[in-house]
């Protein structure tokens, strides 16, 4: 909208939005137990494919469904896949393999069966956090509390750097949350927040001396990761997944495959420049950026199948 | 087919047909977790509809999610309401409900916000059941094993009627199975004999008595109820769902509101003439009745709606 498209979103009721809003439930399916999701979900995305004549493009992110319905429309879709829930959908994707246009969110997480118009990473509203020139003296855990997200991994390494360490998130897997991480808790070094909402989240980001995300799996993109950036906050992440296109080494970060590696890196974090860091964040993972790659998609795509009329 | 029309099958690749057969699976979903059910139904429904303009109609028997494919093509879409899984799936039914023509399975399965284009009862292959002239001297409870389905009740008015009952069918709910089943089973007055296939269903189903079908709840159709016929078999059933419609009283059986009513019905079960029973099923509840009023509906629905061309 602000680049002065003509935009039709089509989203629950309750979303907030400069776009024209179209929808079929007022608000998330999820926190109404009266309605059916498959049916929520169909219906929602007939109603944008029924209007198709009146768009040029149709930008899907609602993962594999409306693919099936894109061979019955002219309108060309380009379709943000945001990761795979599992092999058994990769089929609907290599059936509309030609017909659609696929952006993945990094490069690590294409499909090699799969034929891509580009790779975009996400951006995010950087003006949400700010620098923290002098951070504070603690390391920070900041996810999911499962395994994959590597809680475990951090306290070891946070103790060895004899530093104090922060984790905030949900907990998701309560058996590893009860056996890895609360008998560490001591309310003094390693400390425990739960969930830290938007409102809190740059302060602790951009306070901690580095995040430590050192995931044990192929994460596709990863949030918390930039979002520290845009607080000047340096970042040690395993080298997997999608951390080596986001980590510049040696400039917002570092890639860690050991927890020695960690530990010695942690020292490197604390003379990083953290002003460049954020100033890197900003340039490669802000709105902006997201928006400038999207309408050069657009537009590849729309040279590619020029719309109607 | 055997009517004359060209018909294209959208069905799994083992189906026996005398159609052109169209897959997208080799077998049912059900049989292969490889395949993701959701994976399998959208790439089954979008063949269908992308090759809508080959056809005159299509006939969709596959619940609601074709529907919202239905708006993206201009081919005229029949569908067979088979029931309503759940309140949840109307808004589909409603939301496409002038543009589609929905054919109901009984007139008590029909929904009050829906308009119907015609009801088609389901039709059976008749000679595949038999006409026993003089019966044997039990009583019949054939279905799911499941409170709905009145096994409980088949007991009791088996008892009360002096008569022997067999039960066949799966079960369905094994707690309700061991709690209102298995203590009556004697291997003599009252036995089980589990689920019964398509060869031995004739000589069980026309063996009979009578069949009691005593569900307590409102049923859409009843498959042993029209096949009891075919095999010359009258049947006792609570005056629910479509049993009224089902049912010609004191030719083919009796609805029976209480237990004293069965069993002041057995006495008159063994008066009706069992060869009146199947010569009605033959005429109300054969696929030839069936096939002719599909006919009747596509040419309905065909003389709305011309095919281009």
């Amino acid at each position: 909208m602000a680049r002065g498209l003509d935009v039709t979103l089509f989203a629950t009721g309750d979303s907030l939005t400069a776009a024209r809003l179209s929808s079929v439930v007022p608000a998330s399916w999820s926190e109404d137990p009266e309605v059916d999701p498959k049916v929520a979900e169909c219906l929602h995305i007939a109603a944008a494919f029924e209007r198709a004549e009146e768009f040029d493009l149709i930008h899907n992110g609602f993962d594999f469904l409306p693919l099936t319905y894109s061979g019955l429309v002219e309108t060309p879709v380009l379709t943000t896949i945001h990761g795979f829930s599992s092999p058994r959908i990769v089929p609907v994707y290599a059936r509309y393999d030609r017909s659609n246009a696929y952006v993945s969110i990094s490069d690590s997480d294409r499909h090699p069966e799969l034929t891509y118009l580009a790779t975009i990473h996400h951006g995010i509203d950087t003006d949400a956090f700010a620098l923290h020139p002098e951070p504070g003296g603690y390391l920070l855990f900041f996810g999911r509390i499962h395994p994959d997200k590597g809680a475990a991994q951090a306290i070891e390494v946070a103790r060895r750097a004899g530093l104090p360490l922060r984790l905030a998130g949900i907990i998701q897997d309560q058996a590893y949350f009860d056996a890895a991480v609360a008998p560490h808790l001591d309310d003094d070094r390693v400390v425990y927040l739960g969930p830290v909402g938007p409102e809190d989240r740059s302060e602790l980001l951009g306070g901690a001396v580095a995040l430590l995300h050192l995931i044990e799996f192929d994460e596709p993109f990863g949030f918390s990761v930039v979002e520290a950036m845009a607080a000047g906050t340096p970042v040690l992440a395993s080298p997997r997944g999608s951390m080596p296109e986001l980590i510049d080494e040696g400039v917002t970060g570092f890639l860690v495959g050991t927890p020695e590696a960690a530990v010695a890196a942690v020292e490197r974090c604390s003379r990083l420049d953290r002003a460049a860091i954020r100033e890197r964040a900003v340039t490669r993972f802000g709105q902006d950026r997201m928006v400038d790659d999207y309408l050069a998609a657009y537009r590849r795509l729309l040279e590619e199948r020029p719309p109607r009329g």
